[in-house]
């Protein structure tokens, strides 16, 4: 690729999108060519969040105005269901599609359409689509038109887990993930639950019937295993803005050195970080960055192995990992605008 | 008993201790006779506390001028080795005591040497010492001369998975506590990892590698079995400053109506609230009262159930359950100074 | 008045609303006989807020079903706009209304209309509502038909003031009124801003070319000073969920022992208390209770005072005062279902 | 300078020096050569701060190993008091020194003492060094051998008031300060009100009756307006982590277009960003990064006129604007390191 690329950004005014803007604003690589709202169109995006100002000079334009089958590369920052009925059209205009929603991440057509509620409007493109976990699917990621991002908790529980599955350490028919997330993975949408006056000083469960992230979690890490695995997960509302934890318990039916076997499997993955055993990380110390970091424990040296492994649900559990994606998509150095230090404290 | 109850309590300076304060202030049936701190001694209490203004009229005394040997009832508020020390006398003069710190809750001393580090000083008492989980040794919490008041985990976690336990329906091997506690859990120490700067806007866990609730859990679940239970214990500091979310895992071994089960289980307990089947409470929701509310989940029907269990960490936690046990000891209505609603928001 | 108070709650989903409930449930003399919602009618109350189970057994009703004319007394926790209309009805059958939101607090129907922006429906009832401040105008509250509940940010404003208006001793073109409230003071509504992720660990003004609550400050402080007052109020959200913290500047035109006066004008007062001086109060030492704590300063002995005045909006700044107006109403103990203590932490 | 410039940290461990590291590790022309730390010599840097890891690979040394005279610029984030000693043999070893602390802000050494307790150990270098702010006095900080880095609460005032104050527009007997901070301005010490339990969910004012960073806005002020100025300065601790909210009032003698004497005044400058008439800036607005904006109101046409003011404490108050005075003092771009876009949410 000579020149910068023309990227295009579809639902720019929620929290996935802001932050694409964030990161894209500083890619040394990239041209910000459009970003769209039907709702805001003709504001300034530096109106709506003055943390842009001087740092984005768009306005929000509307669908038609984006032109954006001249893009090279097209964020959807959607609800779901909105990137399904677009991404069609784009493909076939030779631009390529990172999908921050839930549109393509499920193999299984009827799979989706029970968890999501509505009829798929892309069941050609569901094949093609690669899911975009750069440390699992690297090179699919690169000649791929369609990339469907990662959940957050998916990201946070996929990285955690994947070593003991991928080695067949473990009793794949039990295991639990206990997941924490920040109120922003909820979105900027106005609802009483995620008020501050509600969310904050607060904590609690939610889902536990089942979540959406459940089906996508089970696919790949039934990859991983070479079976479908038995997944208990439970996610979990936390008062903080940014940040997933992910508290993860198996079995071990084998032994290892855990502690070997993660380094290893992560080693050379700038985006993946191994703490010295016995360590506890904090969501902090990956706060506005594209780091997940990962401690292993084996209580009192028992036979059950508990993994610890934290994110930013925005960055490496949304946009930042949609800019890797791209990064990796375009030949470009994978960390390339991905180089924020945490903001600590 | 004829006349109020003349309470001291032995530490006075923490979160415990200021919360006994609010509650026994309100107190219809006591008589706040005496408050030590040796370090405080001479300040007044509102001074301290201005929460407590024209709500509590002493001073801080030193131990020698509290005369706690003329107090019905003593409790201590103190850390872990303080109460141990002055118990035995206290006893020996016809005082009752109620210990909100460890020193009696482990019946095992060795157990007790080894998770806090130093020798008992009061071995001769660790037998007759009456672990006060209402919910579970009422009757002999009434005649008890030391009451061991429980831990805050050990609290949320036993009243969720007690009832499973009692009926034999799972794995007792295998359990699982992952439970997230809100600052003031750490008690009111100048401490780095507590500050305002350190532990808001972040979530992590610590003490994976053994906490010191765990083996008063697994005393306690493993009496609950009827033999010795395997328990992963899993805490987690939340940016919230009261509450404790306890999220439990169990394997059931055989099938029963869980929902009944807990509600017979619990039918007259003035302080556990078992949830409608499908409901997830919020620590808000119990924030300064004294209950214990439960929910009940089998995602997907399959043979894991999870239980939320939530409680106020410095009421039925800590002081509010200390009160409970007193108002057991001395005859009282169980509910006694312990009616307040939760504030919510 | 003998039996207890027959109480009706309209608009009970809100912030003040529920915590009406968490008073007058625990009222001595208070019997709840109906709470309104359009939109909740059927829903029990405490499905709602599950901090109310055990607590409040109603359902809510239809402003039909609640047959509102059979209570004593009915109290308003309404939007702005909502109260006018049916107060005249309720009135002349007999009722007695606390009207929280701010139809009758000011006595200019062109003032009302201008910063409300509505026609006033209720114009012959402005000139015999009182404006319920029980620290200034208590026994006109006692014989009121319709009491005006102050704002939140008037209650911890006034407090502060109007003693040093009262004496004459400041330049009243010039006062300054610099605000900071919890975010439960936006109420509990769906909007962006309030959202957890947005007003969480952030500050700032708003309001500032003119805030509802300005005038209602100006009409009562220019009846203190017996002048009309220059006034400039900033109030600003703050990230917590309840309090109120006014920051009160004025300058001083004479001399005065400044502690002394304010203890005189608040002697006797159960819910004001002024500090020690050179106090600084926290809000969270009135916390979920009926209490203004105020301190006073006069930086480097200057001529400015800084006068420091805290409340919890949703108690002495709504639902508390409120409940402390109805006691005068009754001729109750001002005190009764009053007497929480802060929470603190 | 041709290279890159060689800094040295002394006293590493507290927030200012966390952050200062921050910027330092990913500033293009700087080599870190070494931070001090006496308590924690030896340890890892990114052992004690994990958002570090991967970034900076420096063990914190003693004074004596780290070799300082080898520098060409050391930052002191050290407590007041530390620098003075250490600076004059520094100095005379042609190392060039910004300190972020107090030592080398006032003019006056008699202020300096009465205000911080002790004695000025290096009183003979008072009237060289630079009070570094780079909007009043960038050309002098080219040339300083000692800048003293502003404090965090007198950047944000002054940069709110100087235009009215060199513009001669207002009353200067009457300013008034009203500024709100995050808890991370009160740095990483272990202090109980500092706790999360304590600062949490709570709003205070503090220091009213004189804080240190009083004399130095007054000094700077005075400057400003050629006579010494009239200023109550009120600090308040509000419940987020980073930010500073300054709230400015001041009263009109004259008539002027403020909003076009700000955008003229602070014209060219990267750092200071006036916001369109009307704006309410939100200290996330400027979260993690250099920036200061301000916005202008004149309620209600009055001739108060109402100046805010935002800034990151830790960045433009403090480590930001140490390295914005570094790229003046060695000829870089003023920007350079410094082009973090805020981060929202």
């Amino acid at each position: 690729m000579t020149g910068k690329i023309r990227v295009g950004i579809v639902g720019g005014t929620g929290y996935t999108g802001v932050e694409l803007l964030r990161l894209l604003a500083a890619h040394p690589q990239v041209e910000l060519a459009a970003i769209t709202s039907r709702g805001e169109a003709g504001m300034e995006v530096a109106t709506m969040f003055p943390s842009l100002r001087g740092k984005v000079g768009l306005k929000f334009v509307t669908p038609d105005e984006a032109q954006l089958e001249r893009c090279n590369l097209v964020f959807f920052a959607t609800p779901n269901g909105v990137a399904m009925k677009q991404v069609p059209a784009l493909i076939e205009a030779g631009v390529r599609v990172v999908d921050l929603a839930a549109d393509f991440r499920l193999h299984d057509e009827a799979q989706w359409e029970k968890w999501y509620g509505m009829a798929h409007a892309a069941r050609d493109y569901l094949a093609e689509a690669v899911y975009g976990l750069p440390e699992v699917r690297r090179e699919k990621i690169r000649n791929a038109r369609i990339v469907a991002n990662p959940g957050c908790y998916p990201t946070a529980v996929q990285l955690g887990l994947r070593p003991l599955l991928e080695a067949g350490l473990v009793d794949t028919d039990n295991l639990i993930a206990d997941a924490k997330s920040g109120v922003s993975g909820a979105g900027r949408k106005a609802e009483v639950h995620t008020l501050f006056s509600e969310a904050s000083d607060n904590f609690k469960a939610y889902g536990v019937p089942g979540h959406r992230h459940l089906p996508e979690i089970r696919q790949e890490l039934s990859e991983a295993a070479g079976r479908a695995v038995g997944l208990t997960f439970v996610p979990h509302l936390t008062p903080m803005i940014r940040g997933i934890h992910a508290t993860l318990y198996a079995r071990l039916t084998g032994d290892a050195d855990l502690q070997a076997l993660y380094e290893k499997r992560y080693a050379g993955e700038r985006f993946v970080d191994v703490l010295p055993a016995g360590s506890h990380p904090d969501t902090r110390s990956v706060r506005a960055s594209n780091v997940c970091r990962i401690a292993l424990h084996r209580p009192q040296g028992g036979n059950t192995v508990v993994v610890l492994s934290v994110i930013d649900n925005l960055v490496k559990g949304a946009a930042g990992q949609a800019v890797q994606n791209m990064n990796i998509m375009f030949g470009l150095d994978e960390c390339a605008g991905l180089d924020q230090i945490p903001v600590l404290p």
